[in-house]
């Protein structure tokens, strides 16, 4: 790694796609203040020090209303120079998150409309962003062939210097049993 | 996401497992001015507006010599306050990289040592860290098994709203064909 300490240069943002295996169904949220209705998960900020399942359960349930538990990390978005932005870039990532409560009660400030909406059909309709419709089809071939086809699970670990620990997202392979 | 427009609370740090699939070897290296030798992937932080896989295979180049491109995103870590940072959060990423060429050339001034070295000695070898040593035997897996089990494959895809491009990172499934 760098010699020089360097400084921040990513905002982290999270969404979470909570689904709810029982009848195929996924929470998505219209945003206030946008040109098109589309549909697409619920999500923000990352607070400074949280980790990012921590964002996906807090921001969905700000949103929404809805209590849930992080599964696993499902995509990396990395964007520069977006509008909005101020010259950060940013870092994006979708998480799978677990169902707890089921009442939707949500944030009329930030949203439109909030839903349980039908996997397939979220792979298929054109009110929605092309982000959202990828994630949409890799859900949908997660709960038709299992999710370890879809995810990176996460572990904690300790850091070699501080023993602080970190968060560590890849791929659960079946050799790999879960100490190092 | 937020309706605020935030800050930048993360610094990106790359790193790139070369990978010699024609003889099982990684491109490795020994960090000066560290109290354990431990074998680690060459890396480093990203440039502002440099994308992921570009840190990768420049640190790589810069380090050790070796020119290579990228092929995957492996493991994504996430981690809080650590010494170095001074308070920011820092997000370490893992690269597959395919080597474009192999004589080592080595930057003295980081690196005490720079090798080829056998991916399963690297996944028995107690001179590496943690993370080096999880993310060999993914590696060794994919190797074995084909790298598709290990990969999240990047696309580039147009912003809706700016027109820009991003990169996206995920699970490639063989069912997700390749326009969106």
């Amino acid at each position: 790694e760098s010699q020089l300490p360097g400084f921040a240069t990513h905002q982290v943002g999270v969404a979470g796609a909570v689904v709810d295996e029982s009848n195929g169904k996924v929470l998505v949220v219209q945003d206030r203040n946008k040109t098109t209705n589309a549909w697409k998960f619920p999500g923000g900020l990352s607070d400074p020090g949280e980790n990012i399942g921590a964002t996906a359960v807090r921001e969905v349930f700000e949103e929404t209303g809805v209590r849930s538990e992080f599964r696993s990390l499902l995509s990396v978005r990395q964007q520069h120079n977006h509008p909005g932005a101020f010259g950060m870039s940013d870092m994006y990532m979708i998480c799978r998150l677990r169902p707890l409560t089921y009442d939707i009660n949500f944030c009329t400030r930030e949203c439109l409309r909030c839903e349980w909406l039908d996997l397939a059909e979220l792979t298929r309709t054109s009110d929605t962003t092309p982000i959202t419709a990828r994630i949409a089809r890799l859900l949908l071939h997660g709960l038709e062939r299992g999710f370890g086809e879809i995810d990176l699970s996460m572990e904690e670990i300790p850091a070699i210097y501080s023993g602080r620990f970190y968060q560590l997202y890849h791929r659960q392979l079946p050799s790999l049993v879960t100490h190092i």
